[in-house]
């Protein structure tokens, strides 16, 4: 419940409908969704299956509105009409603009196409068709009990805000970010094995903000051994230095902790403390590591490394998603990021596409998202 | 002439004077230097020396300004001084503010302190002082001739805007900026030696605009030989192509084309065609690259690469400014930007300081600056 505003266009409540999906948590095997409830259309409805172009412009009445709250929490739908049950409001013959197609499946939750019929709901305006194979069949089902459907209103956006997670459910295995932090040069350590600090402060803790946005982090045993990580996901406590990592607080997700491997993990490793989950995946084969993730419903994988994972990810052509933290410092020499990718020619290069160029304290960080990623579906 | 601002205090005649500066050339051997003259104090005067804190806070009739256009025309004082003759104004008793300190010798042009005194200017107004050995003790002639004098006038923005040029004429060498262009992991090429193209089209028409505002641009004869450069500043004519940047114009400057090493420029070299002089500098020894330059007048050198060249000026500790474009490609082997620095460890790392962090095109740019520059001087 709460404040929310008092009359909306159809137009208008999908621009609320996904700013309120976006109050949902980025990490979890669900998607985040917002729904808002609008009064019926005041004249003529429309016929079923209008273009979203020829949705009513006129402003109506908003009676509810939820959002998705993560696993084991109502879905966005099921919310808003709780809040309409909360606020006394009937919703009779009224619109529910909603950001994805309603379920169809009962799952954690009973569906929500049924719940939208119960609650006598006439007309469903959607940006972004479910691709979850268990939970896809709203639409039909909504229509086949007499609800007005209308798909694709703002798809661009919804599809955008659910990126990595319909590429996950769409391909069946989980996104997968690649993080690197190199100097200008491409090393991730000197000569001497030393690497403390390439990038600064500021990355170090941006990178712990992205930690605490994934279901996963990966790394390889050597990286485990060698530098014998915690794997959590920290925020800075107030007034706390940013030198400081491990003593500002864990957030409040913690991802997944997977170590690839053959190796053994040490019984007084840093990683079996406090933070997520452990899990040791006896493998060197990323297709394998992906797919028992997936298993866990894990949709958003963070590789951080070292070197020999990173290239066996690139290799098997299994980064979405790149986020390079870049120090201004040259070392001429070292330990490379990357190594034995097997290009020989530069028309073989892995190439990305830029999304976004940010400084990030004294550093750089250049996000890229694979070049046929716009492609998918 | 044209016009002006009608009144203006001192401090913000600074400012104009700032801004009139930047319409000179970033390059050639002279500084960017603008002058506005303005009216009598109002009042009474401020004593001889008086700290920049206690300048008159009056607006005052501003009644002309200049600024210098490059070696062989007026210093902006002198092109002031030409502005108010041509206006018919007097400037008896005016107050110069001027971002530079009035030169004290004949040059290609007369002293302007000299110049100033003959007016009847009675009081000037400066941000920074002349490092020039040749030019400086303008401020104690005008002293000698009864002229009031402050110093120091937004003396830090006066600093910034000449800072190629204060760092070559203090230290009497020029000023170096390293362009290098590379992927994400360090590399100028793929193991076969080609590389067309790592960055794309926006980052090389950016590198062809720094082109035209520098003094030099120096390559080694490995890349002479290996890619055959033009080594000319380029800007992209109406409706031509980003791609097509042979068919591109010359700019209106051509820096000079340097070569260094000890193999020879062959007859049918592109260097040799159309552009800036050609200057072959038989050694292998970046100081003496340098002094060759200084002697000719440089003040800013772009070195474009190879990786031997880049690391040779690296290993000096030569370089001043750093340009990296970084490409979103990962290619795990090749030719490496820079080798062989001999760092063997984190703490010896050749560090920079981030000024800038920017998209351009699809890839990013990184300038950074010697850590130790703000010490300069």
């Amino acid at each position: 419940m709460g404040e929310h505003p008092r009359t909306l266009t159809v137009d208008d409540a999908m621009t609320r409908a996904l700013e309120l999906a976006v109050r949902g948590p980025a990490h979890g095997p669900n998607p985040r969704v917002g729904c808002v409830l609008l009064g019926p259309p005041p004249g003529a409805t429309l016929p079923d299956g209008a273009a979203p172009g020829s949705i009513d412009p006129h402003p109506r009445p908003v009676l509810a509105e939820g959002w998705h709250r993560g696993a084991g929490t109502p879905h966005a739908e099921a919310a808003a009409l709780a809040d309409a049950r909360a606020r006394g409001v009937d919703v009779a013959s009224a619109t529910a603009v909603v950001t994805l197609e309603p379920c169809a499946h009962t799952g954690r939750t009973g569906p929500c196409a049924d719940a939208l019929v119960a609650a006598g709901v006439a007309e469903v305006v959607l940006a972004v068709d479910d691709p979850n194979p268990v939970a896809t069949g709203g639409a039909h089902r909504l229509r086949a009990a007499g609800v007005r459907v209308v798909r694709g209103l703002r798809a661009a956006e919804g599809e955008e805000l659910l990126r990595v997670w319909l590429t996950a459910v769409r391909r069946g295995t989980p996104y997968v970010t690649l993080k690197t932090a190199t100097t200008l040069d491409g090393y991730v350590a000197a000569q001497d094995g030393t690497s403390r600090w390439i990038t600064g402060p500021a990355a170090r803790e941006h990178a712990h903000r992205v930690r605490a946005e994934v279901d996963a982090i990966v790394v390889g045993t050597g990286t485990l051994l060698a530098d014998d990580p915690e794997l959590t996901a920290r925020v800075p406590t107030h007034g706390s230095s940013h030198e400081a990592a491990s003593a500002a607080r864990l957030a409040e997700h913690q991802p997944l902790r997977v170590v690839v491997g053959l190796r053994g993990i040490p019984p007084a490793a840093r990683v079996r403390g406090e933070g997520g989950e452990l899990v040791h995946v006896l493998t060197r084969d990323v297709g394998e590591v992906l797919e028992r993730l997936a298993e866990r419903e894990v949709r958003h994988v963070l590789v951080e490394g070292g070197p020999t994972l990173a290239t066996a990810f690139l290799a098997a052509g299994a980064v979405d998603e790149l986020h390079a933290y870049v120090a201004p410092v040259l070392l001429g020499g070292g330990r490379r990021a990357v190594d034995g990718l097997g290009v020989a020619t530069i028309a073989d290069a892995h190439r990305f596409r830029t999304v976004e160029v940010r400084r990030v304290g004294d550093d750089a960080l250049v996000v890229s998202r694979k070049s046929t990623e716009g492609r998918v579906g």
